[in-house]
């Protein structure tokens, strides 16, 4: 059996950076809160609440005066003002890219166009995305090509993506909007990590003979749909695990693959990706 | 034989309006200058040479002091300059459609976008938006998908489109430069009178019976060709002519063709349509 490691995978800056302040925070503090999870990660979540970090479904349940980190993916303007106003210690770990596309999406519609995001309108960086329009704007949501083909006609559309986005998707959701106004402007936001770990899951399934791809990564994980729907699209079977013990009920899966590729999402951490590859090279 | 007429065929507005300048400033001068052929079409070019048109290779060949009509497609800012600085009276009829073009490569340059051309880049509405990009600036033509494969990174890339472009190209262009820039303005110069001739000529090879299609437009017009390229990539014959004579030495093409379709480009005159639509329904 032999074991091919994709070359990017794993923890990306904007996630190692906010587990990284949360774990400081929690030298200072007894608790710190997050308005729902970090990181799209049970385990890694698991590991950071023994040291104190505390979840909050939503803004309401976080106490006056308490400390509040912002996860990568980021929240909506107004969110952060009412913190802010009931005197919440605010620590915004936005990841600079999602941020980036925040400031673009408030700067557009200030600019009267007519914001379209490409993404998942229920995942959380785009909720946060869509918090950053100028009042009175109009925004509107398009999950693929299909939801574009529906958009109005706009004399100006302002196109932003997802960070997760796969670049394709985005570019035929371009070509789509050129035919729908005047003059479109294409804010391509998609995070140079994404990008990488596409980059090597497609260099994995394309360049080297694999049987499969184990892929890691938490089942909320928009970077790790994205990852899995490349590697379906050679052709090459998947198994989308969350951690090492789904090896042991996925026996079956391993039977007569040679070859085995690992993959794992921006939300995977260093320390699990280890864990399964010794597992896998056990169980195999 | 039954003949069917596009529902938008010949001159277009902008067009129109520089050959109605050039009859009523004739009405006044003995001689008015043309720098190039004033339309792409040497049926009505000679007309007006009749009435006394004087049409120029270049502006060295215009005499000081004379009066000079700017065509429709425009001309580049320092030729205007130039011949402002001699004294020569210039009457700027460049399409409004095709001016926008040159205001948004203007604009796009100021503002630090590499400027991509979509268009030929012999083409002399081409030349004149080129000639509005700001000193410095760098900025290129691309003829097509594959040519614009090859543009380099650049964080913010604007891209203008010839007015006479087909809007598949600009959108699959579009598509392309996503992946080449962090912003992308796409200007969708394409002017309605292109769309609404494509449109119908799409609508006369898919919606009609028809055997084949007589396209009329002169050899040199962009606009005809893209009405060529529609009608050929519905598997429908056509034949380019530029005057009722080319009927007489094509009469083969006639043969066995039952329902004849009419069409023809933005630079042709109604007069010339009317005269080979007769000729055709003589001939077959």
């Amino acid at each position: 059996m032999k074991i091919i490691m994709a070359e990017h995978a794993g923890f990306c800056f904007g996630v190692k950076r906010a587990v990284d302040a949360i774990e400081n925070a929690l030298k200072n503090s007894k608790e710190v809160w997050t308005i729902g999870l970090p990181i799209h990660n049970p385990q890694e979540v698991a590991r950071l609440e023994n040291l104190g970090l505390r979840v909050a479904n939503d803004e309401s349940e976080i106490p006056t005066g308490a400390e509040v980190l912002i996860r990568a993916h980021g929240e909506p303007l107004d969110v952060i003002e009412r913190l802010q106003a009931r005197d919440v210690k605010v620590q915004d770990m936005t990841c600079p890219f999602v941020k980036k596309a925040q400031e673009l999406a408030a700067q557009m519609s200030k600019e009267d166009y007519h914001v379209v995001l490409l993404g998942d309108k229920n995942h959380p960086e785009i909720k946060g995305i869509l918090g950053h329009v100028a009042n009175n704007s109009n925004a509107e949501v398009v999950a693929n090509e299909d939801e574009a083909e529906k958009i109005s006609r706009h004399s100006k559309i302002a196109l932003i993506s997802q960070t997760t986005q796969r670049e394709e998707r985005l570019a035929n959701v371009a070509g789509i909007l050129t035919r729908k106004s005047s003059q479109l402007h294409v804010c391509n936001t998609i995070c140079k990590a994404t990008g990488e770990r596409q980059d090597a899951v497609r260099e994995l399934v394309t360049a080297h003979d694999v049987d499969g791809v184990v892929l890691i990564g938490g089942r909320a994980s928009a970077n790790t749909g994205k990852l899995r729907d490349i590697i379906k699209a050679h052709n090459i079977e998947v198994l989308w695990i969350e951690d090492e013990n789904e090896i042991e009920s996925n026996l079956d899966w391993f039977k007569n693959k040679n070859t085995i590729g690992i993959a794992a999402g921006a939300s995977t951490p260093a320390w699990l990706i280890d864990k399964i590859k010794q597992q896998v090279g056990v169980r195999s």
